[in-house]
């Protein structure tokens, strides 16, 4: 079959269906179902689908819990495997490299900063981490060139992180956020529960249910948003929390003159472990 | 099915078997059997064979025949067709832009310039032209994005300007040269070689001719270079020789004290037609 095209625009679409379509989901493994429920995204949507398991030590503070960190990768494997039964055709490539060596061959220590969304909220509290998320993230898409990439809106300000580093590199991959996945109680699944104990467990409620309590209080209106303020001067008397704010979800510039959609953000820690949590709503 | 790979070298092959084999040949049109020799031979190893028939206007000097230059594009495709009909299963993307501004949408004079090669021999004669050429086959690398391209080596310096501008940008594309097709009485053939007359046609048969020659006198031993020397420098005491030169093949450097491989290169002009031809030889 001869095809003959006399634009770029054809003929870039049609060298884009010479390739099958690739996802990707990058993990750091100890899978639950907001995981899962990326895998599935990426299952519906590409022919294969990237699986990568692998944590990074770059992203981690010197006094962080790299070490402690949960590695489950049989069961990891095993959930994976499960999941693909309800997707025939379709095909996963778990990469677990067991030696950093793999992502990082040389140790430099150069590294993609983006600048502004980097060193806020989070990034104030954990400097550098944003760093080595964006350095991490770009190293495992030039390896894996996925046309589409997926990650949790667990990690709202980590996914603002990867879609500017998008932008600014002008990478040729879709980035798609999927909602936080929350046990029925309300709370955010994370990794990092299962450092609570059960008291604590039952404590760390607090975190979501203030958010759905800010969250009625603005009740999509811009108006509600400093009676939504004071509410939360209220809150942050309890230390416990390490941040609870309203942001703009595009830029998280607290300035919301221009804002149609805001993020709640939010770090409650109990003991040492610190649990995010976020929820974005629109305003007029 | 799952697959799980613990190295970046096993994820990057499996990566690349993702897509289909992308062959490039890139043209001006106005096809002979050179051209299709590199057709043919992108055929057999790949998938998907892009081919572009582009008359680049970066390439040719405010003097020379871009006007002029033939432009077939109806017999080109019937000849594609004709040659695909060998290749079932095989498919032929040809990208004919009418307008150069889907190649150069800015018209930016920007240019890749591949230094040291792209400046002697037949860049001294026509300034710019490699420039030209690097420019338009970069950004046609950008659209096809291939992993296997074909040149023919009747252009032996174009093929090690393109082989260059691969490895200083580290391009992950393949570069194959393919040998000179020739008429039965030796001439390269090319598409400016319709410019010829009758009688220039005949003349121009020194070109191949002499180099065999001085092929024959070198007969692979660097012992014999000297002699074949001073053969030239009778040869080109006709003027009609733009250059006829003994070059080490890798670097096209005049210094031949190390080389294995040598090339002779040498353009002949009959009225205003330049007819470049050139002859590889291992030397011990």
């Amino acid at each position: 079959m001869v095809k003959v095209l006399n634009s770029s625009q054809e003929l870039i679409q049609v060298r884009n269906g010479e390739q099958k379509a690739i996802g990707f989901v990058p993990t750091m493994g100890n899978l639950h179902a907001g995981h899962i429920s990326l895998l599935e995204e990426a299952l519906k949507h590409n022919d294969v689908v990237y699986f990568s398991i692998f944590v990074n030590p770059k992203q981690f503070g010197p006094n962080e819990d790299f070490n402690k960190y949960p590695r489950t990768l049989q069961v990891d494997i095993n959930l994976i495997e499960q999941c693909l039964n309800s997707y025939t055709n379709k095909k996963v490539i778990i990469f677990a490299p067991i030696d950093a060596k793999e992502i990082f061959p040389t140790n430099t220590n150069q590294l993609v900063s983006v600048a502004g969304l980097s060193t806020m909220l989070e990034g104030a509290l954990r400097p550098g981490h944003f760093d080595g998320v964006a350095t991490v993230v770009l190293r495992l898409f030039e390896l894996v060139r996925p046309q589409t990439a997926y990650f949790g809106l667990k990690d709202y300000q980590q996914f603002l992180v990867i879609q500017q580093m998008v932008v600014d590199l002008k990478l040729p991959i879709k980035i798609i956020g999927m909602p936080i996945i929350r046990e029925s109680n309300g709370l955010a699944l994370s990794s990092r529960n299962q450092y609570l104990s059960a008291e604590e467990r039952e404590v760390s409620l607090i975190l979501s249910r203030t958010l759905s309590k800010i969250g009625q209080i603005i009740d999509h209106k811009k108006s509600n948003v400093e009676k939504a303020q004071s509410e939360i001067t209220h809150v942050l008397k309890d230390s416990r929390w390490n941040y609870l704010e309203i942001r703009d979800a595009g830029t998280l510039s607290s300035d919301l003159t221009h804002s149609t959609k805001i993020t709640l953000l939010a770090v409650f820690q109990l003991g040492t472990t610190r649990l995010l949590d976020n929820m974005q709503l629109e305003i007029q």
